[in-house]
């Protein structure tokens, strides 16, 4: 199951789900979306398995669970939620040491409680390999932000900065034992929660997702879910020197950045400006909506570097990787 | 991570969650419970992982994605609530196959749309091996059965019968071909909802858990979370006459059951008597339970065929195994 696979996979899986009573957004969003009375919950899982997400001299045990619990504070972070209850899931070797088991649960803990939630429960089983599977129910003040609702001519937005993370797991897989800012970017998501919730209650963001899987992507998934097109610019990516010398394509697709990704309409721009010292992050304008028969482009001073149609099993990092290649700019 | 370790693990992990805000049942009983509003909700989480709790020939895709969604049916049950919603992560291996993984989830949602459930959410990763971790939300009507609350003097009741299911494991772990009742019970749980759902209306259980790890090992973490003993009357448990044929050790410490287990004060059984046509299960009064210092014991006409201590950390299926020796009747 390739990252094309899961996307198509999906596309055909999810019409067959019923809905259900009190089901506001069901699968397909960063979040799954349910009426309480009146209130809104938020509810999302997502999983860090060994030999896929990571290797274990990637990560401490408390690391780990820190970051497997950070990845889906950033899902509930992506629709404007706060999280509240987790559920940790953890599969484990029998080798494993009791004393390492102790320390990934406070590092779940330990992080939750940073962030205002707290473990409510789980489940703990044996496997051949590790693995950490979260689930995380978030509150919701005000109505949450969805991947749908950009419109052409909303200005695009990223959170913090990009590639970074993507470049420390290239540094961990690379046996360099690094402790610089890209490596803790990869060990340790920060979750834009603050930003996020602003950007809801505020309703300055008419569509928003996190960026996990690569801006690219993410932005496919966002086009895909709005029906529209984007124009990313290069220049624009928040991006360290180090990054952005070693090309764009950690920031378009390495992926692990967990910022978000969100659509401004013009006319709430000012407002956004005013807001901006309460977010805890910088926002950064890197592009705008298009229609969507622009399709997704990301250019650059000399021209185009990404040209792809608007749809997400258009979007996997494979493929996204072999279209980097440079075409003459057609706007 | 023996079962023993699991519980002793656990022992000492749960007092390091601080509790937070709405929660009312944090870890430690077969689900969460937080409060909305002036409703509860019920969460858990529970993971079928390949090699520990199945090989790949023991179920087709559909029965394992029925299955992982019935036994945590069966923990929202022990409670005495209603499923609700579902979020089912997967972790996939590379070869398994796209039709596999669609009749997987199609498991999952029949069986969650067959209990009035859907799926809102859930997580596709790859994996070495194959896994289902599913979580379950639960709407309660009324309040939550604890495992806390037997008293001494209550009678002990179980749901449905005992021991096939794990005979039923038995079974296809040898090869054998078999596909009778046995083997049925093994590969779908029938989580007892509607019968849970009239103890918890109408009071009738002080005290409820679902066996799921073998009858003696989830007695015991009753009647530790109540602080008492019991008495099982071997005779009475409600089993097949293959299954009684083939000793008490299936029934007493199979495990894979995923029936009810309630304490009933004795005021409440007439009450009982009356609503019982509408359980859809036969509930067998199977023992007493017992002050503290009674411990556990299961007694049969002979005497006493297994004496423990109260406390899950005695109650692992490898040490109840071992201690299924007949010694003489105490009482």
């Amino acid at each position: 199951l390739a990252k094309t696979g899961e996307f198509e996979f999906l596309a055909r899986l999810l019409p067959r789900l019923a809905s259900g009573r009190g089901v506001v957004v069901g699968p397909g969003d960063d979040c799954a979306v349910v009426a309480v009375g009146r209130q809104r919950w938020l509810i999302t899982t997502d999983a860090l398995v060994e030999g896929t997400h990571f290797r274990p001299r990637w990560f401490t045990p408390q690391q780990l669970g820190r970051k497997a619990y950070l990845v889906n504070a950033s899902d509930i972070a992506a629709m404007g939620g706060r999280p509240r209850y987790v559920l940790a899931a953890l599969a484990v070797p029998a080798r494993y040491p009791d004393r390492d088991l102790m320390r990934l649960n406070i590092g779940i803990a330990k992080a939750a409680a940073e962030t205002g939630a707290c473990v409510i429960g789980g489940n703990l089983t044996r496997a051949d390999r590790l693995s950490v599977t979260i689930t995380l129910v978030g509150e919701m003040r005000g109505t949450p932000v969805l991947r749908r609702g950009a419109q052409p001519g909303d200005a695009l937005f990223v959170s913090g900065e990009l590639g970074s993370a993507a470049y420390g797991r290239r540094l961990l897989s690379r046996r360099v034992t690094a402790r610089g800012h890209e490596v803790r970017r990869f060990r340790e998501p920060v979750p834009r929660l603050e930003a996020a919730a602003l950007l809801a209650q505020h309703r300055l963001a008419s569509a928003m997702i996190d960026v996990s899987d690569g801006l690219l992507q993410d932005l496919g998934h966002l086009c895909a879910a709005s029906g529209v097109g984007a124009r990313v610019e290069v220049e624009q990516l928040p991006c360290r020197p180090s990054i952005r010398a070693a090309g764009h394509a950690l920031a378009l697709s390495g992926g692990e950045d967990y910022e978000l990704l969100c659509a401004v309409p013009m006319h709430r721009l000012a407002r956004m400006r005013k807001l901006q010292h309460r977010f805890g992050c910088q926002m950064t304008r890197i592009g705008a909506v298009m229609p969507k028969s622009y399709g997704v482009r990301a250019v650059d001073a000399l021209g185009t570097v990404y040209s792809g149609p608007t749809g997400f099993d258009h979007f996997h990092a494979s493929t996204a990787a072999r279209r980097h290649r440079r075409t003459p700019r057609s706007s």
